[in-house]
């Protein structure tokens, strides 16, 4: 059946591919040596579409340094744009966690756009005399300097979704924070009631840490701008052209709108993984505060009857045959497991980022495998989370002004207004009673119920320090003692 | 198109669902809940078939124990049968990342089964009011104890593979440890040179160390023998007939092989995610080991010249298109790589285990995708370790004993023969003049160069202590000084 | 000032020691190259009293090998019989975490133990030709061997004084069980409200996972007594007599009464750092159980009033100046950190494990310092659990019972006695209205009110499926539907 | 005894405390209920010093406000001031792992302050209706914001302190670039011979990478800036007076010279540990960086005969008694230990990050614990490198060109001269037949010794572009082929 396999050949000698394949014997071999996790470069579209990128980048610099012709230039780069614009990308079938530092990955590349540039010459795959995959396609280049610099142009893309992912989660609980700036609630710290506060003002909270998460994750990303493209295999720029680590750069700002840097020290950029242990650890910093404010909102929907049910997110499936109502926070749920991922992925980033040796790190493909999972799942994420919970929140207003009444945090809200000898004497009242605040300090007539509501206003729980109005109502009861809470 | 859906409804509602599918309402919001990662349960035909095993087990049970119908049962557990058998799992499509502890993995299991069931029983997709995925598929449990025991048997099995391809890898290090036997070379502390041993010892010394790790994954293995079947909501057994848990137990035994047993506290066996934990950490330590066994591959193996080269690994794949003889050790990267992985498993597993609150823990999902990726990847890293790698790895003789003879540690080696004054005295010329201690000590009358290969042969090295017939020949050299390496 | 100094020297040089020091030259250079962390191998007298027991063991062992005279070997083992005492401890000064793979804290111990053993045989110190760090204390061992070995044996007694502790901890919250085995309330899966369950079950759990780690926990310490005494440099043996490993062992085992084996393999043995990982990874596995638990405790003492307010935490300290009664869970929330602290301790031990090289893993002083930080600080996180929490613990009796009543959780725990569709209608009433299903079943006559207690029963609850009897009072409401909870 | 101690009293009754203490009853319970770490405050004086700042900062702004008398404010603000300028450091007795949200840390404070006030006012200790540590010394403040802005301020002192010493490293590493900067080496990738670089260049990437993660550093440390003083017990700022926050941080701005400034949101900024999780992160990337380095310094200066010996540490202690010669890296190895340990580290300020629970993180000590620990042993470890290690290296010329010239890669270096056939046909020779790619050159005419030198010089090695020259003295070997390394 010599016509369904070709033959080609390398350093360790000849072997037959399926004529249909695209890429060719050393990605055959990859094949064999890697049949790891089953998920391959094709999985990862942002990297492929990277690869073609910097290879049509390469291709116009080395045009135009004069160092490949015109036919050949073309019909790399027409293969090239091919795989941009989504195309063969079953070809790319190296799985994902390799050896070999990414040469695989990149020979992939080099294998399926030579073998597409022949076939747009009117060539048979396999005719590398024409075109050669390291010849040609990776001419002036090194895996040393594609491989990282593909991984951090495909890593600042899905960076940007994600970052206009956590906008617009942000911007959720930023409304929210609006819709419910009139409900007041009781705070609480260590899990033990508190003082007073807005509803608003805790959604507001998480919209803030959000927002100044998803600046910080952008900072990081820009930091991938920073590429080793040209610096060949160890930064020296060995076998690449005078003037081309910027002309390359050029070609692949245009291409790609991003606005990336030739690193200054291209030996150290060659070996150092420290763009992405940075930008894995902003990711991780988000998983936090994504995952803390999502146990928040499972401990603040807990119920309905014997948990804190002060607010209740939208029902998404049923939790349960029998009881009708039983209704579970599966949303934050699901985002606080991919928060954990996140944060493993983190340790694995840094185990691979310490573990380079000399003037390379052989073990970039683990943390582009874990990089993209924490970015993706993060996305997916988040974008649930905004979606199907955060969107359909609804606040149990009956429930929250209930607990603030009953609170005995009560008594250091009315401090200012009853001094805080009478304070602490509801709260011990209230305490030894099980009788709320509210109620002593209307019967003991401290304040009327009237003054007791305007206290529990929301704007003088968003900022106490000035709410000097009522204090002025309330005179009689003595100065300020500044007793303060620990 | 009334044709292509049928309509299905839950607590929350009326729902169109693919006439073709065989999962049902539930199944597909928790399609539209939890789009993270793409990989469904499908991807995990371990934990589907233990999910059919569970639901055909209990279907045996309920039907013993007069809760099921006889109609009924065998109808689900031939549904039940053929998914074992390997059908229908591409109808398990949730993802395994997932809000609800597991809910959507049991109820995509009780549609699926259910709904086969009615096709078996010549009734239509969705007619559960004869077989009800709750009631009838679902009866006498819940997701509480057969998601965790779902997860326990498929982790079983597969650390089971991982154990026996663990097996198979040390094996072959202890081939290469018999067939080194012979060759001496230097030992390194700290980088350092230091004495004389034989390349079998290092060898014997990765087989040891696997096969011990083995050992202790396997004991971490036996504990997820420990099944809460039975225990159903929280571990009370509620809604479970008396005699259940026993029943379904040895049903479970019978349709699996695997000796489980009840735990003695079902109320912790709930909420309690130690078994894998525990499995996580034995998992952990052997990645530790196998990553410090491929480090030094790499090590032994760098060269050709400017390196150790005291060993050749198998060439798997061209290093560079321009350097004949570049070949890089790609089997040992992928294996650290993976390493890596299963180390941050370990941490997100840690993380979600400590998340658990009360009578569940909501994250046992994240656990199982983290558990599932470090053992299967495991397998496939120590298989390509195996088979790509150390079978093919050959000794460089000459370099090694060279090497041998040209330390300085060889001195320390002769102190027992020629005393400790005179080792220390050659030891000191040899670093002074940079030549080899082993022609000094020739040179210097002070052991002939038979000697001398003597005190270099691989038994001597191997058991020194031992090594006295030597001593006789060499006395006049003085009492032994108990000098001791520090 | 040639009085308050004494000279020594070793291969780099002449130092003046301080006359008053009983180290030497070594201990001194190490002072200067690692100051670190501040604290010494004096702060573990484990460690020190560890060493001080394998020198006292190797003297014998070399004395009967005839190796070492009667003379120095009574002093040696006089001086080591001291410091065993508890004496001589702060002249142990070299900082835990220290470069060297331990040899300076081997060092460190010779030239103490050689000092001391020179003033008890009326010498000064320094006279090393009499009495040598190196060819005296430290015959017929390596740093290699006794460092490693030192570590286990002080790792193995602080394992057990941890085993005690947790088995303490496990008893009082046994007691609580018992005292609230009468106490009913609402189970609780993924914070919302579940099925009835008791108080006394809850805290049986916790009891039962805690002896379940402590298990575990002491498997892992039992594989500490494997040492690799007498394996020397890299487990060959070199410069160690015939027969020492084992009589030296012997000796140890005199010494310590631990049951010590000497490692099948030495060479595997002096290179891994097996015991270690696996003991870290023990005590995670106990620090994520136990965190779990302080959440657990945190969480059901929340409030007073805006909170759970299960249970009530005996007061420790103050929570605040101005809320009388805003007590915080100090205790649990301490345990929760140390626990934090634990699972960060296992990543620096894993890296350190998997960081070795070749015959040694230099990395043995940073394992030691984390290992020793995770056993010491979690044994008094517990003992501080144990004594000012779990022991002062009440229920607050009438708020669990209230929640229960109040549940609609409790239609599932009446589903055997009234039937699903009744459980159902009456569930769904409750949820409607927000009445009590007590109150609805009792209103609608499905049971009294005196059948309605009985099915609240601790002994019901326990062991649901045991509870028959009251399903024949309640007959005539219909056979079993077999609807299940998911 | 009644002169020994005097009676304190809070809301849990009367206690005994030493009548020396100047601390009070609430840090006498802390020390009963918190006895983990044994570390008190005391070891942190950057903490210290800030809480006794803060506390001045605060009476400052309270007088300004009118809220507390000139009297107080004098005595506190001289108590105050003798605790930053070092004294009484040994009453902050409170284990540094505490529960309660760092309350003890701050009434330790509290109470020391106000009894060295009293003393200043010629009063007893204890005389708290004069001062009292609740009512004047944390007047307008609480733990929640006292604390963390404490921490914050600390940390900026540290990491300001690892800043300089990084600087100082990077400059040590520099002038090793300058010193080596003429040396020829052959590069490695994946621990095989590559190309030629200098060492030169490869010290210079570490000087690169260093200073990179310095600035890094420094902008983390730049958001701990960002202070929530003011905020008080929740961020609403009750019990602070209006304008309190600003003017607080002004004092603070004036006693510190830090640019502070108040967070935005107080809320969030209560809740919100990010900036430690962040400061955390880019401590953990500069030890994974550092760790690398100390990685490649112990590889390179592997042997000194079986190893790659191409640069030689300082000797900094003796590595063995018995082999003159054998000295180990030390320094490097314990700056890995100190890089392992920081990653740990950050590990568990995650794990403490996520655990905060709606409006406070109660775990900010064990977050404090862990990073000061990094700051503090990572500045302590950077300073010993260089001062130890860096400064003193050498470089093994003669060995170093010895590699060049024997390597396969050089080949690769002579690619532009000699054409990609002849480059190609050399290596492969010298692959087969052992000699070294130098002599065959030469040997066939392709190049002489004098050109073969020019190739090998720094200067067209560092940047190979560029060194056009020589080719057109050796043209008649061909057109470049374009051909690249993978």
């Amino acid at each position: 059946m010599s016509n369904v396999t070709r033959q080609e050949h390398d350093l360790l000698g000849w072997r037959d591919v399926p004529s249909s394949a695209s890429y060719g014997i050393h990605t055959l071999r990859a094949m064999e040596n890697f049949p790891i996790t089953g998920r391959t470069i094709a999985s990862l579209p942002d990297l492929v579409v990277a690869l073609a990128t910097i290879k049509e980048a390469a291709a116009l610099a080395n045009r135009e340094l004069g160092r490949l012709d015109e036919v050949r230039m073309r019909a790399i780069c027409m293969a090239c744009s091919e795989i941009r614009s989504g195309k063969l990308h079953d070809q790319f079938v190296v799985d994902l966690i390799q050896g070999g530092a990414g040469t695989s990955t990149n020979m992939n590349a080099n294998e399926v756009i030579a073998n597409r540039a022949l076939e747009l010459m009117n060539r048979s795959r396999g005719e590398y005399d024409v075109i050669h995959p390291n010849e040609h396609v990776n001419m002036s280049q090194s895996t040393n300097d594609v491989y990282p610099t593909a991984l951090k142009i495909a890593a600042w893309f899905a960076a940007r979704r994600l970052g206009e992912t956590l906008a617009s989660l942000a911007r959720a609980f930023l409304e929210k924070a609006g819709e419910f700036s009139d409900v007041v609630k009781i705070g609480r710290t260590q899990l033990q009631d508190a003082v007073p506060m807005t509803l608003g003002q805790e959604f507001g909270a998480h919209a803030h840490m959000i927002e100044e998460d998803r600046l910080r994750l952008q900072q990081a990303a820009n930091h991938l701008c920073e590429i080793n493209l040209g610096g060949t295999a160890i930064g020296t720029g060995i076998n690449a052209p005078a003037g081309y680590a910027s002309l390359v750069r050029e070609k692949l700002i245009a291409l790609t709108g991003i606005e990336l840097l030739t690193a200054p020290n291209l030996v150290a950029a060659t070996q150092d993984c420290g763009s992405f242990v940075e930008l894995s650890g902003a990711l991780k910093k988000t998983a936090v505060k994504i995952s803390k404010i999502c146990n928040d909102l499972r401990l603040l929907s807990s119920g309905p009857r014997a948990g804190l049910n002060e607010i209740t997110l939208p029902p998404r499936q049923a939790g349960s045959s029998i009881m009708p109502g039983k209704i579970n926070p599966v949303i934050p749920e699901v985002v606080n497991q991919v928060a954990f991922a996140v944060i493993g992925n983190d340790v694995t980033i840094s185990f691979a980022a310490e573990a380079g040796q000399l003037q390379l790190n052989a073990f970039e493909p683990v943390m582009a495998y874990s990089l993209f999972n924490s970015l993706d799942h993060m996305e997916a994420a988040c974008r649930t989370l905004e979606l199907n919970c955060v969107k359909g929140i609804t606040a149990n207003r009956h429930q929250l002004r209930q607990a603030v009444e009953n609170s005995i945090g009560l008594a250091t809200a009315l401090n200012p207004y009853i001094g805080y000898a009478n304070a602490t004497s509801v709260a011990m009242e209230a305490h030894r009673t099980g009788r709320s605040v509210f109620d002593l300090v209307s019967e003991q007539g401290l304040l009327s119920r009237e003054q007791l509501n305007c206290v529990l206003e929301p704007q003088s729980l968003a900022e106490p320090g000035r709410s000097g109005d009522l204090r002025n109502a309330s005179s009689g009861h003595g100065e300020m003692t500044g007793a303060e809470r620990i």
